[in-house]
C-alpha cells in the first residue's frame, strides 16, 4: 500500500479535491490517500511550508506528498519532484521546498517532463497525480524528469540575535486553530543563548517570564481551584513542533478569543526575548 | 482491518490532523482512519459528546475512537481507555465519557500508563495514537493502563418535569449545520408523559403544536403547491438521534437563515412542552 | 475494492458524515469511501450538480456516488439509483441527476423500494447507504427498485445567442474557493460562434479581450518583473471543467479579495461575450 498525501489551498467545497482523489484511484487503485490540509490560505507559501514541515515527518518513509499551492507551470515555476528525508514531494518550484529543505539537504531533485501532459489551469490533476502514482508504484524519478538544482530560495523570517546575545528578536509565522501564535524562535536557539539566565518575552504589551512544556504548565494543581490561573490567561510554551508559541489557556477564537485577538498579534509581528 | 476514528477540535487547517494520521499509519499500516469531526468548538465537552454519541454507534463493534478535545494530562484530567458498548474510546477524563456512558455502563476503564511517552502539549499524537494502535491490533487494555473508576461526571442539562407532569422544560443542547436547534427532550421522555394529550411547544415567541418524523412532515402533498407550507416555515420533529428538534424547512444559515437565527434560539435556551 | 463517494450539504461539524461512514463500513468493510464535498450550500441543487459533474468523471467506472442534498422522500422527491456513464448515483429526484445527465443519457434508472427501511429525517443513513453498499457489492439495481422514467427536469441557466450570433449572454453558475467566477459559457459553444473574430467579454464594468488556457496566461514572462501584469489583475480563461471563468490572478477572498468581490459578480449575474 502506497500513501499519497495532499496539501493544497483548494478548500473543502469545490470539486478540485474530489477530482484529484478520483484520478489517483483510477491510476493506483490501492493508494491510501491522506489529506494533510486543503485550507492553506490561497498562494500562501510560508503557511504551506509550516504545515507540511510539521506533518510530513509523521508519515512513513517512502510517502509521496502532493503540494497543490501555486502550482501553475511557468518559466519561473517549474514542476519538481524533490526527494528529501526519504519522502517524495511533488510540487512546483514556488519556495515551499526550499523551506522544507532548509535543515535537511534533498537527496534528489528532478524537473518533471511528461511529453504528453498539458498542465493547463489544473496541474495537480493533469501532471502531479500521474507523477505521484508513478513514484508510489516504485517508479524511478529519472523516468519522469531530468536533474534540477535551482530550488527557489525564499527568504524566511529568521530570528535575529541582538545586544551581544542579550536578546532574540523573532516574528509570528503562524496562527493556529485556537488563535495561538507561533513564532520562529526555536527551542534549540533559545537554549543556545539562554545560559541559565532569567528572561522576559515581550509581544506588544504582553510580558511573560516562563516558557512551559504544555499549555496547562501555567496551572499549579496544588492550589485550590479558586486560586489557580486558568482559561483566559496568557502563557508561552515550546509547542510540539519545537517553536515558541504564545497562547491563551483554553482559548476559542469564536467566543472568548485567542492569543491572536486578545494579545493583538498578527502574522509577521515581532516577539522579543530579553535575557536578564 | 482495524478502524480508528478521530473526533477533535483541531480544525481543518493546521498540521495536527495530518500528523496524527501519519503517526497512525506509521504504527499500523492497514488502519482505516475515519474523521468523525475536527470542528468541535475548542474545549467544548458537551458538543463533543453529542457528536460522538450520535456517530460512534454506526461503526462496527471493536472500533477504536480517539477523542482529541481538552486532552492535556493533569492530576485532574487522566488519560483513559473506556470500553463501552463493544467500542474503545481513548480520551482524557474531561467529562465526554461520562456523557457517552450516561445510559450504558462501561465494560472496562483503564488509566493509561506508558512509561516512555511524554504527552507534552500534543498528547493525542504522543500518547493516544500509540494506545489506539495497540488496541486496534488486538492488544489488551491491561498492557497500557491500570484499572480506573473515577470517571468525571459532568452535569448535563436534564429536562425537568413541571406542574405534576403537565410540562417538560428542556434546553437547547446543539445547533447543527442547517441552524436546526436540538433540545435535550428525547422522544421516550415525551411519550412517557404525553398520555395521548395535545401539546404546545414554546420556544421564545414560537409556538408549535405538532412533532413530525421528518422535516417534510409539515408539507401536505395533497394540496396545490401554492397552498402548502414550505421553505421558511418552522416545525418540530424528533431527529434521527431521537431528540426533539426545532427546524426551519429547507433552511440555509448563510442566506435565508435557520431556526437558530430566525427563532432567536441559542445554546442553553429553554424550550418548553405544555400538555393540554 | 469498491469506491463509494459522498457529496452532501452536511457540513464538517455534525455527526452526519461520521454516522454515514460508520454505517457504510459496517455494511461493507472493504469500501473505499471518498468525500467529494460536504460543503454544498444547504439544498442548493445547481451547486451540487456543478461540483458532482466535475468530480465524478475522474473516478473509475463502477464507482457508486451518494448524493446527500435535499434527499427527504416525498411523493415528488423519489429515491433513485441512476446508472449513467458507467457510474451509479444514489440520489433523490431533486434535479441534480437531470443536470448530470443533460449531456449523457442514463443507462438505467430505478426508484428505490426497500420494504423494511424507514427513511425518516436521515434518508442518506437509513436508505442510501444500504443501496450503495448493495451496488458496490455488485448487486443488481432491480433488486432494490423498479424502473423509473420521470427524472425531474430543472431549468438550468442556458447561455443565449443574441444579435444573430454576435453575442453570447451567459450567467454566473458557481463561485469557487478563490472567488473565481464560473459562467455557463462552455468552450465548445464559444468556439462554435467565434469564427475567428475578436471579442470582448463584459461583466458589469469589467471588459476583457482575451481568454486564456491557464491563470498565468496573462503574464508575459519575457518582460521584466516590474513591467508584467500580476496578482490583482483580472483575466478570463476556460477552466479545467471547460467553462469560461473570470478570475483575479493569485486572489485570496479573505485578504485582497477575489473576482467575485473585486468585480462585484454574484451567482446568476450576467456575463456577455460580444464578437467584434
Amino acid at each position: 500500500m502506497a500513501i499519497i498525501t495532499l496539501t493544497t489551498d483548494f478548500g473543502h467545497k469545490d470539486h478540485f479535491v474530489g477530482a484529484v482523489k478520483g484520478t489517483i484511484l483510477t491510476n493506483l487503485p490501492d493508494a491510501y490517500i491522506v489529506d494533510i490540509s486543503h485550507a492553506i490560505s490561497p498562494f500562501n507559501i510560508q503557511e504551506c511550508a509550516y504545515i507540511l514541515k510539521n506533518a510530513y515527518t509523521s508519515f512513513p518513509k517512502g510517502t509521496v506528498h502532493i503540494v497543490g499551492v501555486d502550482s501553475e507551470l511557468s518559466p519561473e515555476n517549474q514542476h519538481l519532484v524533490v526527494q528529501v528525508d526519504g519522502h517524495y514531494f511533488v510540487s512546483s518550484n514556488n519556495g515551499v521546498m526550499s523551506l522544507i529543505t532548509s535543515e535537511i539537504s534533498p537527496e534528489k531533485i528532478v524537473e518533471i517532463r511528461l511529453p504528453n501532459a498539458d498542465p493547463g489551469s489544473f496541474p495537480v490533476l493533469n501532471v502531479f497525480v500521474q507523477v505521484a502514482c508513478h513514484i508510489a508504484r516504485g517508479g524511478k524519478l529519472e523516468v519522469v524528469g531530468k536533474p534540477f538544482d535551482e530550488l527557489r530560495e525564499l527568504r524566511e523570517f529568521e530570528p535575529r540575535i541582538l545586544n551581544e546575545g542579550k536578546s532574540i528578536s523573532g516574528n509570528v509565522i503562524y496562527i493556529d486553530n485556537y488563535g495561538n501564535v507561533v513564532t520562529n524562535i526555536q527551542k534549540s536557539l533559545f537554549e543556545a543563548y539562554r545560559n541559565g539566565r532569567s528572561f522576559e518575552i515581550n509581544a506588544r504589551t504582553t510580558k511573560i517570564k516562563e516558557v512551559h512544556h504544555s499549555y496547562n504548565g501555567i496551572i499549579n494543581y496544588d492550589l485550590d481551584r479558586s486560586q489557580r490561573k486558568g482559561p483566559g490567561d496568557a502563557l508561552a510554551l515550546f509547542n510540539s513542533a519545537g517553536y515558541m508559541e504564545l497562547a491563551i489557556f483554553k482559548s476559542d477564537l469564536n467566543s472568548v478569543g485567542g492569543a491572536s485577538s486578545l494579545l493583538g498579534l498578527n502574522y509577521r509581528d515581532t516577539v522579543t526575548v530579553n535575557f536578564l
